[in-house]
């Protein structure tokens, strides 16, 4: 069984990251942290570098704390949700931990289309979770 | 601290439920089940007496299962969101559970209106599921 997270460098991306941490260590489960992005010309080499720094650091995080784990980085051409949902299947996902974004700039209550796809598709259960002041 | 429930007599109701009550085990936890309709029209005694009996049903078996709970039938014409999010805010909830329904009788996929705003509106997470074969 595994607890599946996507992460992204935000901080809607850190919270739903804390909040899979906490679960994989309640449930004594394996934490599997996916990053998934188009490539293409959403790629940028630089991005890609600090990104790929941060996700070591999340690693050595993990390391330490003792929490089994594993980072996939994917760039398959697929919508986040997508790849999110097909992990979960592939794993023996018992939940996918997703980090909503609560406000818009100008304000607006938005649910984005990928958190959508993924509360709708999943068909395991999914924790929703909000940025908090520290992320 | 508490789980915080939205409980009706649906699939969804009692997946929801399901899962509110293994989390309550797993966090050793209070668990809060919300009722709410919304009165006037929508309000019929059969239908009121059946439900309370089946709240009555769910009431004996937390007690059997030894779990801490409290079941709060509301009547105040509000929205089921917003009964639940304020129960959790009042209730220091460190988890509102509820279930999703997975398509609409002609095979759409979709997000309810009080779904959505539960997710959005709730500050504490929100743990999305769906209902199974057995619900």
């Amino acid at each position: 069984m595994s607890i599946i997270v996507g992460y992204i460098p935000t901080r809607e991306g850190r919270a739903a990251l804390r909040a899979a941490r906490a679960e994989a260590l309640l449930r004594q489960d394996k934490l599997v942290v996916v990053n998934s992005h188009r490539g293409g010309r959403d790629f940028d080499a630089d991005e890609a570098q600090r990104f790929e720094d941060e996700l070591g650091r999340v690693q050595r995080d993990l390391d330490e704390a003792g929490i089994e784990h594993e980072v996939r980085a994917l760039v398959r051409g697929n919508e986040p949700a997508e790849d999110l949902v097909e992990v979960a299947e592939e794993s023996n996902g018992q939940l996918i931990v997703i980090g909503l974004r609560r406000r818009t700039p100008i304000g607006k209550l938005i649910l984005g289309s990928n958190a959508q796809r993924i509360l709708l598709e999943a068909t395991c259960p999914v924790l929703a979770v909000k940025a908090g002041d520290d992320d």
